[in-house]
């Protein structure tokens, strides 16, 4: 056996799931031990002395897969949507007080995303304007994209909490729609263009001087950087952690 | 007398005055003759031997101007705005054929914006996706700007000639005006920002590609070298100009 | 037979050819005929009533094939490497003045980075500065890239022949390398980090305002629609052409 | 007496003086009391009960305008440069443990660079990849930027302290300069264009994504915003403090 934290794969078949076998099989610090799709038993995860299981399966799956891997001391990593406040109750109660199980749940493992939305929470206050540009493939069905509204909803509740009231905008006469949405009071813009994948950039500016932080995903597999870190914390983690940005120490 | 361009101000004590003669007076294939405003005479320009003359004034101002200019054989570039089509027509009419005089107007001087729009038009029927997205100071009452309005239009125009249709975009939920402003098809987005001034980007897509041709003016003197342009070009080129582009060979 | 320009593709195994064919059959003006790899034979062309056949080959095999397909007047898009001019020569005495085959040899068919540097080289004149950055993947072998090369060499003599000097720069200390190389006078910085795959900006700087021209490839696959591109035009462009933007009418 | 901060500014004759002056009386909650230049008495701030003083003056003055300010009991917000351990020894030695005086003394008031190089720092342990370009004006002697500099070396730090190599890096052909300088390992590009003010991005690329945090200041003013932010968080920070991010809770 080899040094690595050994991790383990449910949904081990798919697009998603060959990607993250790739990418632990890369990392240093971690080993692949044996991947689990339909038709397959979670036992193999206890018999392969498993220490973490990465879980991008299906809403209909995942709870009684994080019942067995908590009955069996074994950490999670889950990318697998659809959790209400009561699922994630369940969860709180089944790993109790025991210290042996973590397990993370998160709505997005891509890192720059992620520290993007918490950036722009820590510089809402500093700045009197700030505006939302969410940039991607003209296949997306919603406008503007989750992550976008989720920034924007922050953005709001930092200047809120900061006194501050809305952006500077003496805009009188125009086309309908050339501001972009109002959530919040922040604007956002949603531009769909072939060429793209899923691209963000948020503005702030005050007096002379401008901030942007802009977050590009050209692949499909950049949640890959997540998991692994994911799979490195969640061991020192016990009990629930919803949202990577936790484990991240920010 | 020095072997510079002779050139002569009107509206000499304004701001766009003074920045126009300080351009005038550092470029070495320029000199300036003679500055007139209120309350002094036009034949200052014949008495000085002025080749050219600059006119950013008023439209109550500007017809008497260059009728006088054109009398006396004297090229004009301006930038004073409120050009009807009958303005036009009779401008045209005063230069008749003589070969001695060539008017110059424009009603955008900034080098790069005129590229910029240029460039959008002669790229626009290789993409599938093309947007606008233009980002000003705050105190801007208008939305979108008269730059990217145009700018839409001209590439609303080279898609149509090419047989293009609309670029793609599935868009079926979302936020009213996150899509931002419908100029003939094209899609137009308005930032309002502190600490900005005057910027656009047009962005196109296709497949796996995308082509960004942004304008960037961050002072209100960015006029003057498309002025110190007009002023070397509007010797050769007699009869009415309308246009800045028209002088470039692009 | 349907309506389409009815084309076929050599190296039909590869993935470059497999993408080919794909983007093919999804144009709605062409139609894919047959594909010849290696074991195959070049008569499947003329047996398929092929029109234009476009070639991703090898520089071995690349002249045989075009000695065929003009002998057999078929039309060629070329995107394969290693002409030098005395192949182009070659290919010209082939050509003769049979207006029947038109050969389209092109080093780059991504249209952006195609546009790009036109328009770069319609930009230089009107500029003070500029700068080239090139943005890519961290295993690339050589920098700057061979495009960025050839856009600064595009601009410097662009700019030398409108009588330019070189753009100002005061740098009198510093690090080593902090100001990037120099072609032809031109400054050109590489970038390279993981998560980029393709990626080029042309930064332009007069008085008060700047012109950027940024072009992003993120797909191995971006050439195709710069290959389609040539498949529509070649028909009528007998001869050799080389390099897609002489059939752009920029 | 209005209810702002009471704030006076030192070197109030010269433009960075009068721009804090604007800012001041611009503020909703500050009041501006009194200015003092060369010949005027540092006892005016006493009499005018001034309870925080700005000082952008010069190394040769600043010592005794701090010296009088803490004897007083007056807050000092300090933008002068040439502070030497040395000297911060003495201050911290000046304002001894009397809870009455707040300095803050900071090298750079521009809340998006301060902002900037403090998230630069947090993220760079996340990605496999950072490269630092900082765009100036063609006047600037320096290259790289010191800001530029400084942001290499946090960088570079929070790296090391996560036990991350260097970033991925094949090339091996190339012009000398195109990968830029070296600061403690992060490559660091400075690009000097006309047009141009002041202006950095960092870029972090990990598999697929990349984020880059990117800060324009396009007026010599952007200074003020941060100015404020110290008048108003001084007064309750007694001791000496080095660098607005201390005042910024982030």
């Amino acid at each position: 056996m080899g040094n690595g934290i050994r991790t383990g794969v449910l949904g081990s078949n798919g697009k998603v799931g060959k990607a993250i076998i790739e990418g632990v099989e890369a990392a240093s610090d971690a080993e692949f031990t044996v991947g689990v799709d339909k038709g397959d038993s979670l036992q193999d995860f206890v018999d392969s002395q498993t220490s973490v299981v990465v879980d991008f399966t299906h809403p209909d799956a995942v709870m009684d897969n994080l019942k067995f891997l908590i009955d069996n001391g074994i950490h999670a990593v889950v990318g697998t949507t659809g959790f209400t406040q009561e699922r994630l109750d369940t969860v709180v109660e089944w790993l109790g007080d025991d210290p042996r199980s973590g397990v993370l749940i998160a709505p997005n493992f891509a890192i720059g995303a992620v520290l993007s939305m918490r950036f722009a929470q820590q510089a809402a206050r500093f700045f009197d304007s700030v505006e939302v540009v969410e940039l991607h493939h003209p296949f997306k069905a919603d406008a503007p994209s989750g992550t976008a509204g989720r920034t924007a909803q922050l953005i709001a509740a930092a200047r809120a909490e900061a006194g501050l009231g809305a952006s500077p905008d003496a805009t009188s006469t125009g086309l309908e729609g050339a501001r972009g949405a109002d959530v919040d009071g922040v604007r956002v813009h949603s531009i769909r263009l072939a060429g793209l994948v899923a691209h963000q950039e948020v503005l702030f500016g005050t007096q002379g001087e401008t901030l942007t932080i802009r977050h590009d995903s050209i692949d499909r597999n950049s949640f890959v950087p997540g998991v692994l870190l994911g799979v490195r914390e969640i061991g020192s983690r016990p009990g629930l952690t919803v949202g990577l940005e936790h484990l991240m120490d920010l």
